[in-house]
């Protein structure tokens, strides 16, 4: 079984703003959009067939990704991996050489744990793991 | 007709040494590597089921992209969707309120044609069109 993304994010300051430019310029179809409270953020997903395009919105100016935004503006944030189990997944880093962001499963998108790699273990771009919908 | 991606571009200092990781540490299928001289870069593919994760590597240390490199390490580069022609995509361009990157298409992946949209157009992240493998 090949390795499949689930989505590809995109760090934005105003979702509202960000899907005139998703859904009408480029023609992108809006799937769904939902506060995860616990992550302070904003998510939204467009629906591009298999994998889903992501937009990441800080609900906070204090938020790290506000930070990251204001660094380097809107950008390609991280890609997420379909995998059968956070956990199971989570566990088998250390033997190769990855090492989790956090050392919890933090709420993904729909309700789904998600678990991001450490980028200083991947080559610098970030990774992020979720469970593949049932 | 859904929006699809082709690929999803990382950019490489050295492709050899990044295989490695993408191959036997995430676990990504190798698919294709191919010299583009015209634009001056190795491409690789990665299967990832329906679309490709394509390592981008310039050859020359005076290339664009190993400027990119040097400021900001190995980072997730552009996304390229799927179209049916390239040169007709284009021309819709201007009504949409997208600009061109270069006003020609170069030779992307596996002989296709491709055209980068000028991200100053697109919000700042950096999108790229290519002609759906026939």
């Amino acid at each position: 079984m090949k390795k499949q993304l689930d989505h590809i994010a995109i760090l934005v300051k105003n979702t509202d703003e960000a899907l005139k430019f998703y859904q009408e310029t480029l023609g992108l179809e809006y799937k769904l959009s939902e506060i995860i409270e616990e992550v302070g953020v904003r998510l939204t997903h467009l629906d591009m067939g298999t994998i889903d395009l992501q937009l990441v919105e800080p609900l906070s100016d204090d938020h790290p990704l506000a930070e990251q935004l204001r660094e380097r503006g809107e950008h390609l944030h991280h890609l997420c991996l379909k995998v059968d189990d956070v956990p199971t997944e989570m566990k088998s880093w250390p033997e190769r050489g990855l090492s989790a962001k956090n050392p919890k499963p933090h709420r993904g998108p729909n309700g789904r744990a998600a678990a991001f790699i450490a980028p200083s273990s991947t080559r610098g771009v970030q990774w992020e793991i979720t469970a593949a919908p049932k």
